[in-house]
C-alpha cells in the first residue's frame, strides 16, 4: 500500500503515523520528494482499512497494491476452480445450464418445466420459494412449501436445484438443496455470508446492484474464509442511469471476474434486462465472453403468459437458446467440448 | 395504472389480460386510440406488480399513477410524524441531533465521548457494536459487549442510544437500546425489515447506496405494514461515479422525501462524504434543505487521530458545528424555535 | 401523451391548461376518476416538451407514449437501413469490420496498420486525427495532416476511411473522408449535429457517456432531420461505479437499439474496456448479441508497446479476432453469409 | 506519478519502459520488493496520460499524485480568485446572485423579469437565446435576436448578463455580453473551450452531466491556458439512477471544488431539480455549503404559469428566495457580510 502524504504536516504527526502503522505489524518505506512524501506499507495489508488511511489529516492518497481477496485470488490460486454439483459440473471449461420458473407457484407447475427444461439440455434447475420483494404487498414465494416442490421435481428429474436463502434462519429448510443461492440485495449482507462459510454446499453469489467486482470479490471471501471455497459468482445486472432494460448487464464482468480470481462466473440473462425478448442476445453474448453457465428464467404457461414473470422464456424458446449456446460455445472454443 | 398495449395484439390476447385483471379484484377502462389502446387499471393497484405487466407480450409501457406505499404516503396522513425518543423528540419542527464514534471501543471512549457531545447539545448518542464490513479481515465490532458499553453511557448522561442491527439473531441484545438502525447495506433484507414491524421501537432505516426514495419508502412500509409506526428515514449519500467523496449526498432527498411521505428524514453527512472536513459543510447544506436532524460521527482521541475514522469530527469541531447548526436553522425556520 | 392531474386544481387551471394544449394543434380526451383525473393529449405529440408539462403546478405525472423520434424509428421503417461505404456495406445483415490506430502519427504507421488489418479482413480504416482530450497538455491530434495521411493509407489499401470530426470549422478538410465520426463528448453537440444533417456521406455517431438510448436517438434523429439518413449508432461504453473497466459496455443497447430503430449498430469494445486484453471477449459478445459491426483499435508498434494506446490490439491479435468474429457470426446466424 | 508494475516482465521491457519515459523529459525512482516493483515518475507528469501508461502491458495500476490542472489548482494560487462583472463581483467572499428566465421570448417580458429580479436583488440576468434541446423539433431559442432582448434589458436595468454559447460561429454575437455560458453538454466541447481561452470576458463553465469534478477542472484548464484566467465553475446537477429529481445535485461539489481550486463556485438548483418547489430548499443548502452564488429561473407570467420552465420560479417567490438566501448567508459567515 502506498499513502502519499500532504506537504504540510510535522515530524511528530509522521512519527505518530509510522509508529501506528508498525503496531499494525507492517515495516515502511518513506520516500520523501521534492513536492511529495511517499510511504510505502510493506507486509501483509489486506486487514489495513485504506478508507481509515484516506481520511487521516496528513495523508492526502492512498494506492492498494495487493488486493485484499486471497482465498478468492487467482494470484495464489492459478487453477480454475470446477466442482460437483450433483451429476452436474461447473468451472474449469464445464459450462452450467440453470433454467427455471421465477416462483415456485404449484407441484405441476415446476415438476412440467423440470422435465421440459432438462430435455432442452439444462443441468439444474432453479425457482424461487423466498422472494424478496420491493413491496410488502407482492407476493412473497411459498416458502418452505416451494422448497418441498423443489426436491420432488429434483427426485422425478434428477436436476440439482438452487433456491435463494434470505436469511439464516431459512437454513433448516435447505438440506437437500444443491446450491444455495444469496440474492443481489443480500450480497453484503454478512452475517449470512459468514454463516454460509460453514455450509458444506455450493453458493451462488448474485452481484449486489451498485456493487463493484471487487465487493463482489470481497463478499465470496467472506464465504471462502469461512471454510467453503465452492462459491459461484453471478453477474446478474447493475444499476445505472439507463432505464430501456431494468438493469445494465456488465458483460465485461465475465473477463474482468476471470483474471482477478479462480472461481467459476455465470451470468443472469433474465434479471439483467427484464424482458424475454432480450434474454437470448444477453445469454449468446455472455457465453461468447467465456462465462462458465447461464441462469435463465424459463415458464410453461403460455396460455396465460401474464401470470409469468415479463423475464421468462417459453420452453421452446429456452430449447431455441440452448441450442444457440452450444453453436457459440463450438464457435469460441471448440477445443473445450 | 395505465397500460399502453402494443398496436399488433388480438381480441384474446386482450380478453385474457382485461380477464387477468378482473381476477385480481380491479376494474377495467379500454380507450382505444387510432394509434394506440389504453387500459386504465380502476381500484387499489397497490398489490399490482408493474413491473410484470409491463413484462407482458401485448404490453408496451406502464405507469403506475399512486404510489405503492400507503402507511408512508403524505397523501393518506398530512401532519409530518413525530415521537419521543426518551427525553428526545423527533419530527413535526423537532431537529434531532445524532453524535458519536464510528464504533465503540471501550467504556472510557464511548462515555467520554457522550459526555462531550451532550454538553455541546447532541440528544442521542450513536456507536457501532455491530459493524458490516466489506472485508472479513477488517475488525467486526464488539457486538454484544459494544451494546453493554454504550448502554454504560446512555445510565451516564441520559442520552438515548441508536446503533445498528445486522442480524435479526443479534435482536435479543437491543432490549434497552433506544433505536434500532438499519445500515444501509441492510435496506432490502426484507426479513430483517418484517422482524422489526413487530418491534415496538423507533427504526432509523438507511437509504441503500443504489437505491431510489420510493424504495426506502417501500422498505420502511415494510416496517409500517408491521404495525410499527415509527420509522425515521436517513440519507446518507448514494453511490455515482464520482469518486472525489465516498458517496454523493442526495441533498434533494430531503424535499422530495417530506412531500411524499409524513415521516422525519435526517441526514449523515459522516458516511456521505467520508472526509470529515466536508462535514461541517453537508451538514449546513441539510440544515438549510430542512432535514429533521443529523446523525454525525465524533471521535475523542486528538492524539491518536489514526485510528479513529476519517468522517469524524473532534468534539471541539462538534461543538461548533452544534451552534452552526442552531444558527442556520434559525435563520431558515426562525418562528418554529 | 397521458398527463395526470393532481387532485388539488381548479377548473380555470385545467381549463387553462386545456386550452393551451389545443394551442399546439393536439386535441384532448379527459377522463375523470374518483382519486385521479387523466389528461389524453391527441395527435402529434413529439414537439411537445414532456419536461415542460411535468413541471406545471397542477400535473402531476407524464407519460409519453409515443416516441419523440421519427425518422430513426423502426414502428415507421420496418426493414433494416443499409448503405454502401465505399466498397464496404453495412446493415441488412452486413457485418462492418473498423479497425485503425487510436491516433494518425505519420505515414509509415497508418499505411502499415490500413495494410496489415486489411489482409486479415477490415473493411474500413479508422485513425484519429483530431482528437479530443480530457487535458489541454494532452497530444491533441496531427489535425488536416492527420486526414492527409489518411487519404494516403485510403488510396493505398482501397480501404474507405472514418475518423472524427470534432468542430464546423474543420469539415472542409472531410471531403474525402468515408465517415465522419461524432464522438462521444458531442454527442449533444446540437450546432454539430444540424451541420452533418446537410452532410452528403454517413455519420457514425457515438453515444455520449451518460446519455440514454433514447437520446442517442434523437440525437441521430437531428441529423436525419437534416436529410442525411445515413447514421450508424455506436455504443462504447458508458459511465457508471465500477472501475474495473473504463466504461461499462451496455451490451443491451443493441437489441434495445435494433428493436426501436432501423438504424445499424455497431460497437466500439476498445474504449468501453480501455484494456487490450477485454477487447476479444466484449467483441465476440457484442457479434453474438446482434451487432451489425465493430470499430477497434490496432497498433503496429509492438517493440514501442508504451507509446500506443493501452486498449490497442497487435497486428496478429486482430488477425485472431477477426478469425473469431467470423466464427461466432457463423453460428448466431449463418444463413446470412 | 507511481507505477506499479506486474510481477512478470522482463527486465528489457522495463528498460525500455524507462527509456521511454526519459525521453518525455522525467526522471525515475524503482524500488524493488518482494512481490512489487514500482516505479515513481519524477517531475512535471501533467502531460503524462495516465490511461496510456495503466495499459502497458506490463503496468499493472498507476496513481498520479499530483493533479493535472496548475492555473486552476489552489496548490499554486492560494488565495480564492475574484472578479468584476460590470457592477457585480464574484469570489472572495463576494456573493453573485444570478437570475432569469430559461428562454429569452420578446422584449416585453425580458424587461419586465429583468426589472424585477433586479429590484429583489439580483445582481446579474440570465437567459436562453440558443437554447440545446435534446429533440430537434423543440424550440431551439431566439438566437441573436434573443442576445439583442437581453441587451435591452440590460440597458435598462444596468445588470450585466449571461447567456449561453453553443458553437464557436455564434460568439461575433456576444461582444456585449457580459459572461459567456458553457452548457453542461459542452463541457468537453474542447474546440470550443480553446476559442473561450482567447476571449476577454468571464466564462460561466457548467459540468457536464456525467463528469468528475477533476474533468471540470480540466475543461477550466481548458480555458485558462489559453489566457483567460476568469472562470466560474458551475454544479448543476448529475445524472445518477434516481429519477426523483430531473438529476441529482451534487452539493459535496461546493467544498470539494474550492478546496482543489481557487475558483468560483456556483449552483444551479433550477436544473439541478427540474421542479419549482425544490429550488428554495436546494439554494439555501448550496448557500449553507459556502457556494459562491446562484444562478436561478425566474419567470414572470403567472397566468400562463404552463408556458414557463416547470424549474422557474414566480418574481414573489424569488423575492422570498432572495431574502433567505441572506438569512442563512449572516447565519454561516457573518462577518464576511
Amino acid at each position: 500500500m502506498i499513502v502519499v502524504l500532504k506537504k504540510e504536516h510535522t515530524p511528530e504527526q509522521r512519527a505518530d503515523l509510522i509508529e501506528w502503522i508498525k503496531s499494525l505489524g507492517l515495516d515502511t518505506h518513506l520516500s520523501e520528494g521534492k513536492e511529495k512524501t511517499i510511504l510505502g506499507l510493506i507486509g501483509d495489508t489486506a486487514s489495513v482499512d485504506d478508507e481509515l488511511i484516506k481520511g487521516l489529516a496528513i495523508v492526502e492518497s492512498v494506492m492498494r497494491i495487493t488486493e485484499q481477496f486471497k482465498k478468492a485470488n487467482r494470484k495464489f490460486h492459478d487453477d480454475d476452480s470446477a466442482f460437483d454439483i450433483g451429476k452436474a459440473k461447473i468451472g474449469d471449461g464445464n459450462f452450467l445450464l440453470i433454467a427455471g420458473p421465477c416462483s415456485v407457484e404449484s407441484e405441476e407447475q415446476i415438476c412440467e418445466i423440470a422435465k421440459s427444461v432438462k430435455a432442452s439440455g439444462a443441468h439444474m434447475l432453479r425457482g424461487g420459494a423466498f422472494k424478496p420483494r420491493t413491496s410488502p404487498y407482492d407476493f412473497q414465494g411459498l416458502h418452505a412449501d416451494g422448497i418441498e416442490l423443489l426436491l420432488k421435481a429434483k427426485k422425478l428429474t434428477g436436476l440439482p436445484i438452487v433456491t435463494e436463502l434470505m436469511d439464516i434462519s431459512q437454513l433448516k429448510y435447505f438440506d437437500e438443496v444443491d446450491v444455495i443461492q444469496v440474492g443481489a440485495r443480500n450480497m453484503q449482507n454478512m452475517e449470512l455470508l459468514k454463516e454460509l462459510g460453514r455450509a458444506k454446499k455450493p453458493v451462488l453469489l448474485k452481484r449486489g446492484l451498485a456493487n463493484t467486482l471487487k465487493e463482489l470479490l470481497m463478499s465470496a471471501e467472506y464465504i471462502m474464509a469461512g471454510g467453503n471455497e465452492q462459491v459461484i459468482l453471478c453477474e446478474r445486472g447493475i444499476r445505472t442511469f439507463e432505464t430501456a432494460t431494468r438493469n445494465t448487464l456488465d458483460i465485461g464482468a465475465v473477463p474482468v471476474l476471470k483474471e482477478l480470481s479462480h472461481l467459476p462466473v455465470i451470468i443472469d440473462p433474465s434479471h439483467a434486462c427484464g424482458i424475454a425478448r432480450y434474454v437470448k442476445p444477453l445469454t449468446l453474448a455472455a457465453t461468447a465472453a467465456g462465462a462458465d453457465g447461464i441462469i435463465v428464467e424459463v415458464h410453461n404457461n403460455p396460455e396465460k403468459a401474464m401470470c409469468d414473470g415479463p423475464q421468462s422464456l417459453k420452453p421452446e424458446q429456452f430449447a431455441d437458446l440452448a441450442e444457440s449456446i452450444n453453436k457459440v460455445r463450438e464457435a469460441v472454443n471448440p477445443e473445450k467440448r
